[in-house]
């Protein structure tokens, strides 16, 4: 982070023909995108939305209110344009690239073995990397993956403890048989995978999925390159939190787009100290709350950089 | 409201590649806005943003950190394009109209005598009216107006009881002491005017001012013409209140864009059974946070009428 072109943006939200503060999180957004762009004006021209997708051996668990052929005919529904994150992603001025992961061969059972070996978890990583564009203004991080909330939710009780009851969710829609299923999935994978919680790389390998490790890929480069971030929901969160755990800090680049109505992404939110912009009920993934907030980002922007000082406009001072 | 046109717009949201209800109030808007705009597919071609302007009488009373001449100010820099309101209609693709009410002719203070006569009352109500175009597709309502923190919360007290402790708020900035002396001075308000608490037009008329006058009118007016509406925040809802006094579901075309930091506006909300979309620690008026919630209502439109269903993408249903 850039501490001068924050400041320099602090004190331009100061003068500003406004009372101070007036904005709220408006000029927090402001100052952050500056330090995180290294410029007082920061810019969103190219605003890079990127959906993963993976597929999930736990499904077969019966975790999901949806079949794991969901996950590959959604894929094809972004790339034709019908899903809810193609309409949101043009809202939001935001282009769009969707990142199927091996959606062909599902990882494996976490309650049988680790999901993925360090070979397949690496390479998910990487590609999560690479697929961040250097030169972009901001990063918007989604996921599409049936199964992926059972997942998520033991990733989390992975690196903060909690057991499966306390993580899991409704998804797409369980039932509350389908609800008890996944608390105790989750619950076998932390019993299985109990060595591993102390190091949150191998969490996330051994109870995550390769959309999950692709996030948490793309974070890690979005914070190399000091490209602001903004996250999804619960499973994007989820995805990206180790990095949190690995150094203080270290999602300082990201800002939650949303908080969703699995009852989990508040509590994890909580645990990572992120305010999340807005509370709209959604549960839906693929970048779709994140995008949503992308247009809140702009309007911050767009009053940051065009608004008329006091002196400028000859308007009095409080 | 068109029961046929929601009913069909249910229906749709039911079939889009998304399992049920997981766009949360993006769902709920796009719903409501078939209704009200009578169309399955509603949209938002011409959505026009007015911001009312008033000056007050009781700012003689020392309630508002800025001085009184700032609304004239600002009302010549929304003309220039310098204020936040100007690059946030902007952003929500919406068409900006100030419309100053005598603003060199201040209220009476309402401490002495009525805010307003009867005259003044209806000439500001009706230029309110005439300002909704009958064409637009959404109106969004927002003011300008030193004192006008004071004023509203004499208003909701007068229309929802209370005392001026439990409505005044810091409105601009003000420090301790004048947060205590608008409190003062609302009582007293509250007390000349006694008499007149139960006419919820009265109240209005006798503690209100002429910006908050024209936005019952414009409220009133968006409902005769079925045009939805979003409210700003604090004055603006203060504003519109008495719609739902004077009848119940008065208010039922009208969203609350946002809850401002203005403490009173969530209490007064509440009273409303209005939920706003956003929460985001702004206290400004001007239309701003109403105008920031525009770009939600686009998304969950764009996304109501532009998604696949299951069947045209193929999507296995849960």
């Amino acid at each position: 982070i850039d501490p001068k072109a924050a400041e320099a943006a602090r004190l331009r939200q100061g003068v500003l023909t406004k009372p101070p503060g007036s904005l709220g999180r408006l000029e927090e957004i402001a100052i952050r995108l500056a330090g995180w762009q290294g410029k007082e004006r920061p810019a969103l021209q190219r605003v890079s939305a990127i959906v993963f997708a993976g597929s999930h051996g736990v499904t077969a668990r019966g975790v999901s209110a949806f079949p794991a052929e969901v996950t590959a005919q959604m894929v094809a529904n972004f790339a034709a344009g019908g899903a809810a994150i193609n309409q949101l992603a043009k809202a939001a001025g935001a282009e769009l690239s969707v990142v199927p992961l091996d959606i062909d061969k599902p990882t494996a059972d976490f309650t049988q073995a680790p999901a993925m070996d360090d070979d397949a978890f690496l390479t998910a990583v990487s590609t999560g990397h690479d697929a961040v564009a250097q030169d972009a203004d901001l990063i918007v991080l989604g996921e599409m993956g049936i199964g992926n909330t059972t997942v998520a939710a033991a990733v989390a009780a992975g690196l903060f403890g909690g057991n499966g009851g306390e993580w899991a969710g409704r998804g797409t829609g369980v039932d509350d048989a389908g609800l008890k299923r996944k608390a105790e999935v989750i619950d076998e994978g932390l019993t299985r995978h109990a060595g591993r919680l102390g190091d949150p790389l191998a969490v996330l390998a051994a109870l995550g999925g390769r959309e999950l490790a692709a996030i948490f890929g793309a974070t890690l480069a979005a914070r190399r390159h000091r490209i602001p971030v903004v996250l999804d929901g619960f499973v994007c969160t989820a995805a990206a939190a180790p990095l949190a755990k690995l150094s203080a800090g270290g999602l300082d680049h990201a800002i939650a787009g949303h908080v969703s109505a699995e009852a989990a992404h508040r509590r994890l939110l909580e645990a990572l100290s992120l305010s999340p912009l807005l509370d709209l009920g959604m549960r839906l993934g693929e970048a779709s709350g994140a995008c949503l907030a992308v247009n809140i980002l702009r309007s911050a922007l767009a009053c940051h950089n065009g608004m008329a000082s006091f002196a400028e406009a000859g308007v009095s001072e409080g």
